[in-house]
């Protein structure tokens, strides 16, 4: 059940450019007028800019900026996605909280997201840095309709949303870094990490992990990854509404998981490939055991890289490595 | 660290065919002769047949029945797998219990082993009867070097090892149903259950369930399922050694599974072949939004279901389906 006042903030939120009155908000969310004003204080502790005019009633002139589940489900457009979200200031990791929840039955679109992570996790068990209210840090819990195998085009389909509401936001186009990587100007802005669990022919869920520098600073950035990392607010001098963001791609997300559950794959190799770095080129691959040249043809249903070596020219599949991209090694 | 009563048996257990003098095992265990006595009144207890001669010494007759963490481990032959065991005398699911577990960094090669589940998992969901001390019901926890679209390799693997095991045991020769079930005369006797956690490109751990229906009678099975069960006593009119088929199967699981590692999975595909439930024949294959018949020709490399019908013979490649043998359609 939705809480008082989250159905007061969705109330005011629907009618932003009028005002609501008193008596009105009191029959609808049948309680007093006494308090509906204690609700609106509540609201302006919370950071809330709350207009009120006698004989007209109240409207909402601004929201918080800090990130907070109501701000965050206020105007959210999704049908499912993010229709529960588990918000909170800090945390570990919400790909941590994430497989907490799963522990229980936890229902299919279910959203974390934290203002922090004090240990955000990134592939094969590197760290993310998390900086306080600098990015989106958040993870989906989904059941999705496919086979285990299929699971890594969720991780290729993420890398397209991201691609594309940075684009929308910034105007920059950025490149998608396989497997999980988004880069603007070579550099690391955003990472996806995709876990499941799942039977031999059933995905019981997949938790995909989303974290996106947004307003750091060069600063606030580690000196190990500064070389190689950047944020929205590095590449465009300005800060950016986190909440925004977030609502953008929960909706690009859903949308386009949708279209990829009912007609598949196609589409979003087609979107990634246009996205992809060093596409047609040649890059330099390693794995644990080994590393060679060739050339980055294309990515497979399955997800793997597809490349050509000059001397022979079948085509290769590689599930696990890295492109290398700087000198330096370590993430 | 070992429990003084578990390096006590197994210091009986090594020199089974002699008598231990109650001197030497005070030295070796660094225990008073009257706590040894204590001890041995207390595996008596435990069901241990214990012969105590004076002069002599002590030693070991006859072990109890029933399952317990001291007795899987003694004489347990293999390297890593079961090195640690947790038994439970009644759970829900040794499944769920590992899943458990592995929130925690726990080893590989960790079995979790119940002599009751109240609420055994099949596949897709479904429940395993697992009746109190009458089957081998158990969960191995692996963190396999191997890629996440490779998991299905293991659960063909698990069954080439439970049809040898059985085969061995009682000289009949079970059949393998694609792709997680062992029958004897059409009858299901065990089924398997795999689930990993994985990332993109790395697989953080595999659980895989075992369940062999063992010493039941025909009324021990629920009336639904007794058309289509059996149980080693069932077809042989004997009772088994519940603790000695789990040695085996660990100690066959080792050794399939390292080969496995280091030399790839074609020798196990032959293997199942050999085992394969009508392998060569038409079945009748079922999807959540169809069905028809085709032959079975094989398994693939990643654990697919290879079929040919009979108007286009291009070899077609299944994931997911159940392939019907009886009429009645549910588990």
């Amino acid at each position: 059940m939705q809480s008082t006042r989250n159905r007061l903030i969705r109330l005011l939120a629907n009618n932003q450019d009028e005002y609501i009155s008193g008596q009105l908000l009191s029959e609808q969310l049948n309680i007093s007028r006494s308090a509906i004003w204690k609700q609106m204080k509540t609201l302006e502790k919370a950071g809330y800019q709350i207009e009120g005019k006698s004989k007209r009633g109240y409207r909402i002139i601004s929201v918080p900026d800090t990130l907070n589940q109501d701000t965050l489900q206020w105007m959210l457009e999704t049908d499912w996605l993010g229709k529960k979200i588990i918000h909170k200031n800090t945390t570990t990791s919400t790909q941590s909280d994430a497989h907490q929840l799963v522990q229980e039955d936890i229902e299919h679109g279910t959203v974390v997201i934290a203002d922090e992570q004090t240990k955000g996790k990134g592939r094969m068990n590197r760290t993310w840095y998390s900086t306080k209210e600098q990015g989106v840090w958040l993870s989906m819990i989904l059941k999705p309709p496919i086979l285990p195998y299929q699971a890594p085009q969720l991780t290729l389909l993420t890398a397209t949303v991201l691609a594309d509401v940075i684009h929308e936001h910034t105007k920059i186009r950025p490149q998608i870094k396989w497997p999980n990587d988004i880069l603007i100007n070579g550099k690391k802005i955003a990472g996806i990490l995709t876990e499941m669990q799942a039977e031999q022919d059933q995905i019981q869920y997949v938790i995909i992990g989303i974290g996106i520098n947004v307003n750091q600073q060069s600063d606030d950035l580690p000196e190990q990854i500064e070389a190689r990392a950047t944020s929205l607010r590095m590449e465009t001098n300005r800060d950016w509404n986190i909440t925004q963001l977030i609502r953008h791609i929960l909706l690009t997300f859903e949308e386009r998981y949708e279209t990829y559950i009912d007609n598949g794959f196609a589409k979003i190799k087609h979107k990634w490939e246009g996205y992809g770095y060093k596409m047609g080129e040649r890059i330099q691959i390693k794995t644990l055991q080994d590393q060679w040249q060739a050339r980055f043809v294309g990515i497979a249903e399955d997800g793997a890289l597809l490349t050509k070596t000059d001397e022979d020219e079948e085509i290769q599949k590689i599930y696990s490595a890295e492109i290398e991209w700087f000198k330096e090694e370590n993430e």
